[in-house]
């Protein structure tokens, strides 16, 4: 046995804080704008609609937030997370770098959403809060706060995209079975839903869709707030758990990345596996890499405008300062779903206007050929999402290939795919195609952007 | 944090040797039967249709059989894999025991398959033989055996029983991803595939029956081997890895089981958690209980007869001494689909007669309503087979909770079932049954069996 297959840690060297990158930022982000006034968001509006833990956080300059314990004691169901040498995918490309992964698909739910899902559940438990809404869109999300809001006692109600709700049967079931209320989404239940319906009759739903449709019930709902399942910085913090836990693995294994990649829908999941990794770039002068992988069909970071803009597509949140292709773009319907929304959170679009993330443009079928590529050497399928993440993996493996250099690529494993079965089926009859999209699209949906 | 919620291993502590539990039973099964000449089955015999590893352990006598090198290193993909405390499952009870599960769901095909699948590809790999056939219930036994055969270069067709084919489309696409190919068993490509088809025109298909397919087509092509997922003496060899690990992880966690429960097949799974422990009662005088929870609409162990009977549906393999329903007998389409089969394992059916083992019989429905409290409870949602193990774990909980005892109970949680949900979809809608078998169906298969 040569390498190391996985590193795993035990429970009491699961980090007790996450780390909150904007402490280190040189260039801090612009605030948050109330789309009325145009005035900075205060945390008493953002608590209008979230937890008042969540509006602590995402306001928080402090470097470390304390993770409460009841957080770490359910985060116990399935973390410390393995940390896995890659060794038959490097074998299968016959490559001299050395390829980790971190294997967050070992949660109950399939991915990294419960990090995130069982803090937001808590805040608002702790609060009196009775019911939450959100948003999802393959589901992912979804059904981790579905567990979570079931373990803490709160009701739930889920506005799923469409075409991920008609894709994806399973991952309703498997919300159904926590016990939540799962609804497609533009739907006829709330006044927004009607008028997307009205506006956009074939549309496909999106997550900018079904956060206004989530939005606008929490609003007028008694004892109710709302979730998001990526983008904000309270989201991006609940992730860094994945990259801590990294970074003492990597010391284990006695290697450093040159380069951290996580595929990139909002950007929790890659903001999770990298700003720990930043940290050293930001404070001590690393070199070291951060690619986000996301998908042609929704580029927001390689082709979108860095601008002010709303995070839902209706327009009721707070403007974002985000790389954007504009709240109206409708992303083709890719199988990646969790990865078609149409803005980047706030610090990592901060951090890649300051050159500190690299964008990537990754195809739907370059995505799936890695993802089946990864399944038979390593053995786990993963979810379309994270196909991105592989793919550019695997295309910087084969570079330092063909460099002759011992490059060490380390990157999200967020979720594996047995639910997604039917886009692979779709993959394998040749039902799937790339969507490049059209430079007029993207124009004309962040063309009255307040640019930045 | 008041326990230790999961109790993991490093790689270096993982088994080096499987547990053959037949040098130690005191009364030691019957030999297999050639169904002819009606005498012992030869290993050469067994080599004509298995790989030489495999009949060399099917015919071994040997206390403990090393793992090879090659295969533990398969085998750190997944393994070890946790035992986790079910602290939530206890709280939710209400209950003085405490519940432990060896979490086999981990593996990236979701269930404990993996654990024979890959020694089984290895030994027919080194043996030169380029392709494999298999059957398949829930299809958990194919995908093992697929990623397996992947691995080590093997073409690999897998006959999957009709009911689960249609049951369960995305296990038959993991199979695809990994590479295999899938046939819905009874099929029209083997002959005594026409024949059930003539027979039983609506037949939802069959365990036994699959297997005759398969094992029609492993002798009828050149370079090919079959191999089984259950029942075989080797392939309960090779699950013991499960109770080996489960064994040093209840010492760290400093308890020792009173209880030990795994759901019952051709009782593969309950072999692995049951054996390593077992050695206890027939050694050293402990006075462990072990369970096997069977379906109520598949009874073998409480209601079947302990005869020699053949291991498939058509009768073409070695005569087996066995608690069976008879060869001829069709379960019901029951959801846990890898718990549809007529018969016992000789070991365990040995050990049963000589009251080492107790069958207990379990509901469909009952099954279902314990595994959706186990997924609110803990997180995971369970397999169908799963479930019955959850469900007799939570009636024994529930009797330490009336006496007041604070038993110890130990199961195997066998998969997950994420691939399963429309199974759980079927339960809520409330189209599910209980199917209890009726005694002359029984009688009239086992009737002309040579009785033991």
């Amino acid at each position: 046995m040569k390498v190391t297959k996985k590193i795993v840690l035990e429970e009491h060297d699961m980090p007790t804080r996450w780390y909150n990158i904007v402490a280190d930022m040189p260039n801090k982000p612009l605030p948050m704008l109330n789309p009325t006034t145009k005035q900075p968001t205060t945390k008493e509006e953002f608590e209008v609609l979230f937890s008042k833990g969540a509006a602590e956080q995402e306001f928080s300059t402090e470097r470390w937030i304390d993770i409460p314990d009841e957080v770490r004691d359910l985060y116990r169901i399935y973390r410390p997370t393995p940390l896995v040498r890659a060794s038959g995918l490097e074998k299968a490309l016959d490559t001299p770098a050395k390829i980790y992964f971190k294997n967050e698909s070992v949660s109950p739910v399939g991915s990294h959403k419960l990090n995130s899902a069982i803090p937001q559940a808590y805040y608002n438990k702790i609060q009196g809060i009775k019911h939450l809404t959100t948003e999802t869109g393959a589901g992912q999300w979804g059904s981790a706060l579905s567990i979570a809001s079931k373990h803490f006692g709160l009701d739930l109600t889920v506005f799923m995209v469409k075409v991920s709700y008609e894709q994806k049967p399973y991952r309703k079931s498997v919300m159904h079975t926590y016990g939540a209320t799962v609804i497609p989404s533009p739907s006829m239940t709330t006044g927004i839903g009607r008028q997307f319906n009205q506006d956009y009759p074939n549309t496909a739903g999106s997550l900018g869709m079904a956060i206004s449709e989530a939005v606008e019930q929490a609003l007028n709902q008694p004892d109710t707030r709302y979730a998001l399942g990526s983008t904000m910085s309270h989201v991006c913090l609940h992730q860094t758990i994945i990259g801590e836990e990294a970074r003492k693995q990597m010391e284990i294994a006695g290697d450093y990345p040159d380069i951290v990649i996580g595929c990139f829908g909002g950007g929790s999941n890659f903001a999770g596996i990298s700003f720990p990794f930043m940290r050293d770039n930001l404070v001590n002068g690393a070199k070291t890499r951060f690619i986000a992988a996301e998908p042609a069909s929704c580029p927001k970071l390689t082709r979108g405008q860095y601008a002010y803009d709303f995070g839902d597509a209706q327009g009721v949140t707070p403007l974002i300062p985000m790389y954007t292709l504009g709240h109206g773009f409708q992303p083709a319907a890719i199988h990646a779903g969790g990865l078609r929304y149409h803005g980047a959170g706030s610090y990592v679009s901060q951090l890649a206007h300051d050159g500190y993330i690299e964008g990537r443009d990754v195809n739907q079928l370059d995505a799936f050929k890695a993802g089946i590529l990864f399944s038979q050497a390593e053995g786990i399928i993963p979810a379309p999402e994270s196909t991105h993440a592989i793919c550019v993996a695997i295309q910087e493996a084969l570079k330092a290939k063909e460099e002759g250099t011992e490059k060490v690529i380390l990157f999200n494993l967020s979720g594996h795919g047995l639910i997604d079965m039917a886009s692979y089926d779709r993959y394998f009859a040749g039902d799937l195609n790339n969507y490049i999209v059209p430079q007029e699209l993207i124009d004309e949906n962040v063309n009255d952007l307040m640019k930045l």
